[in-house]
């Protein structure tokens, strides 16, 4: 049980946390931390948050487990800030996309005043975002990645897990630098193709934008989400994104060249194993 | 109402129209060709075709409209061998997923006896194939489209659409060719990126694909498609493919460029293009 749990940003995921927290009894008081008071107040009015205030040092006084569920980039700065202002002995973690950048800016900071972080992840995102589709389940099933390093406190890593467990997700540990490069090719690399697809049929043949069937529409779903959000993501996780979008070039030059040379059989077996890889994914 | 409704292949495709046809009471007779009779029986054991046979003149005679329903490539060879079987009066559409090629076929065989021939292309395929999939209701809110061209004789047009109206689609006519850049741009290309995104992680990041959440799936579902149908089909319409496929790459290029130089104002301009292009598709 979590005597106080501190949740900076109230959107989808923070909200979904919060919300989760609630449900499952996981935290006696829940505080909502944000920049705009208004937006907080949906989450205390049904009861989601305790109480909410745009006063991080009042906001994170006394909390046992902070969560950072700003945006990716928002979210390091934050942690500076946060920083000496979080009781000794209290937890912090996030939920945003990258890794790598965060972890070295905890690293840095535990120089001055060790405290326990550990990076999350939660694979439950949309490409809508805000409180009013925050909920109770969004874990639920989900996959939540978990990034400690070999400097991580034991109890960090426990405890956020045990969070996480508790919110239906099931958990992973992966190191920062393996997290991004998974993520790149998993999340990131499918987000900036998808976004390609959209902006290349709009420039070069809107007109074929009225005949889009369900390939076309799941292909290109997630090239809705939230640009600001996006630009952070691709700006936090730059390196990785632009290997993986090396390889996807690389497949994507073999591809074609069997198609230009009309080789039937050799597509046909490419594409087989390219089946068979989709298929093995849950 | 048809007399006698002749469909050449049943599977998702070709048993999905007969079991519309059968539902909708739209032909008096359904009758399925193939070339393997153990395939044919469970559409002819569930009564949704009056009969079923291997031999093309036979199951073809006396037909008012045939459909071809067979891969695309079989779809060319199939409207040589069907045009002398084929009753005079009779009218001939097929559901491939590129046109003109088969368009030109058909004008070419109408020099040396006309015959009415329009193309037809519904947009509501699915990552898997065969009768099992197939329903009566497959059509119903999909887009099919049919390609007439100067020479088509508006009584094959007027059939072939009042025909899939009947099954709930909607109706739209574009020319062979612009049918084929149009799916080449939202179906073909698409196909072929989704494609290489599955073979990059696959080969450059393959532990990445146990964390695959919802964006990865639904961008790489269509990945998971028939690799035979999908070669013909890349096969089908190169031209118009690699076409789009240039489109993509300016497209991926320029985004490439502004994640590469960081310029966050002109990423989130574009994304936010992007995303407005996305939600205007139905």
């Amino acid at each position: 049980m979590i005597e106080r749990l501190a949740i900076v940003g109230i959107g989808l995921l923070g909200g979904s946390a919060a919300k989760a927290a609630r449900a499952g009894r996981l935290a006696r008081e829940i505080v909502g931390i944000g920049r705009d008071r208004g937006r907080l107040e949906p989450a205390v009015a049904d009861g989601t948050l305790d109480r909410a205030t745009t006063d991080l040092a009042e906001g994170l006084g006394g909390a046992d487990l902070v969560i950072l569920a700003a945006p990716v980039l928002a979210n390091e700065a934050l942690l500076e800030h946060a920083w000496p202002l979080v009781d000794t002995g209290s937890i912090i973690t996030d939920v945003g996309s990258t890794k790598a950048g965060l972890v070295r800016t905890a690293r840095r900071l535990a120089e001055t005043r060790p405290l326990a972080f550990v990076g999350s992840h939660p694979m439950a995102g949309s490409e809508q975002s805000g409180y009013a589709i925050a909920r109770a389940d969004l874990f639920r099933g989900a996959t939540v990645i978990v990034t400690p390093t070999d400097t991580t406190e034991p109890r960090a890593l426990k405890t956020v897990s045990a969070f996480w467990e508790a919110t239906g997700a099931r958990v992973a540990t992966l190191e920062p630098e393996t997290h991004d490069r998974v993520v790149a090719a998993i999340s990131h690399l499918p987000h900036l193709v998808a976004d390609a697809l959209v902006d290349a049929v709009r420039r070069f043949e809107p007109a074929a934008l009225d005949f889009a069937a369900r390939g076309f529409r799941d292909t290109t779903r997630i090239a809705a989400s939230d640009p600001v959000m996006w630009q952070e993501i691709f700006h936090g996780n730059r390196d990785s994104l632009l290997a993986s979008l090396e390889a996807f070039r690389a497949a994507l030059d073999a591809l074609e060249a069997l198609v230009r040379r009309d080789d039937a059989a050799a597509l046909r077996a490419t594409l087989d194993d390219i089946k068979r890889a989709r298929e093995a994914v849950r």
